[in-house]
């Protein structure tokens, strides 16, 4: 296990980062408080950024738990984009409803309980697809995912660097599916990829045309 | 000192890389022998990505050294973007010029020597503002140049966490400039900002109108 950001280099961005709004306080509360494996704060911000650069009508998440990274989309898409939330529970879902109830974006979302791969495959023309399922899924959720982009799509898929095991000599099933995703995707022409080395990896894959 | 990329973890992300254009390494190789400071490979990457997602008209940069980065930034644009080249070196310059000229890049490129700042300020409807010059001059820069910046402008700055010392307790001038240049930016309500803990750190900023 490598530890990709320094601490003390974190502490330092959080320390930049502007105040945030209760519901999202109240989200990072609740991951932590059942051990809720959430993107932090600084993915957060990183969705946003890319979000609002590249305006994305529709953006569909594989894998949504309770609704952490789709609040960071909901917010940084235009009032007529859609974000599409899939989870397995009921009981995440139920509460991202309620969280984006009362922060207002609830129009900006849709709420999708059941397997993320079935759902997302009904989806045509996403602009930006969010990977964040059982890691020796994904490879195959690309797969799978692909020829339902709109052009200039963006991949972003989260864990992408595996507590850092990617780089080492692990070969548990997750490693190995994170890895072989990884390497399925740099080796894609029509797509360019890079991975940033934040919290736990954070895969940026743009679609070139 | 802190290390802000472990190197196990950049040299899986440097090996899921393509193989690069000859241009490109001899550049990589140039750094390498007169040890001269370059963003590596891994943040040009990162330069080109959001260059793609952008697609800015005019790319200015101030502080150019040979166009290590300026290089990354015209592959990224379309054949009708430009990139202005600023640096007080004329070999550099004319290095630049060179390496362009025989990767058939070179319409692209704007080449200017002299003062980057001074240089700076003759734009107008700057898309990419990219921010690599003296350290205790980069709070200078970004008032100076934001005035100057089109509608939804990308600032992006090179060092931004200046080898971990703005996270420790040194107080240099060129730590304290960045540190002051990245409290400016982050408290700016005009602009979403975020560091991205690659190589030295890398400041993207986003104009939010």
């Amino acid at each position: 296990m490598i530890t990709i950001t320094d601490p003390r280099i974190e502490e330092y961005l959080l320390g930049l980062a502007p105040e945030e709004e209760p519901a999202l306080l109240q989200m990072e509360h609740r991951a932590k408080e059942l051990a809720f494996p959430i993107v932090d704060r600084l993915v957060g911000r990183l969705l946003y950024l890319l979000t609002r650069i590249r305006q994305p009508r529709l953006v569909v998440e594989l894998g949504s738990g309770f609704g952490y990274s789709a609040w960071w989309f909901a917010r940084a898409i235009s009032i007529t984009g859609k974000v599409v939330m899939t989870d397995h529970s009921p009981t995440n879902i139920a509460y991202a409803r309620k969280m984006f109830q009362e922060s207002g974006l609830i129009d900006r979302l849709e709420f999708r309980v059941g397997d993320a791969l079935e759902i997302g495959r009904e989806y045509r023309d996403i602009d930006l697809l969010f990977i964040d399922l059982d890691k020796h899924q994904y490879r195959e959720a690309a797969e799978a995912m692909i020829p339902r982009l709109a052009p200039h799509a963006l991949v972003i898929a989260d864990n992408a660097l595996w507590h850092g095991r990617v780089a080492e000599r692990e070969d548990d099933p997750e490693t190995r599916g994170i890895r072989e995703f990884n390497t399925f995707m740099a080796g894609r022409k029509d797509f360019f990829t890079t991975i940033l080395p934040l919290r736990d990896g954070v895969m940026v894959s743009y679609r070139l045309s």
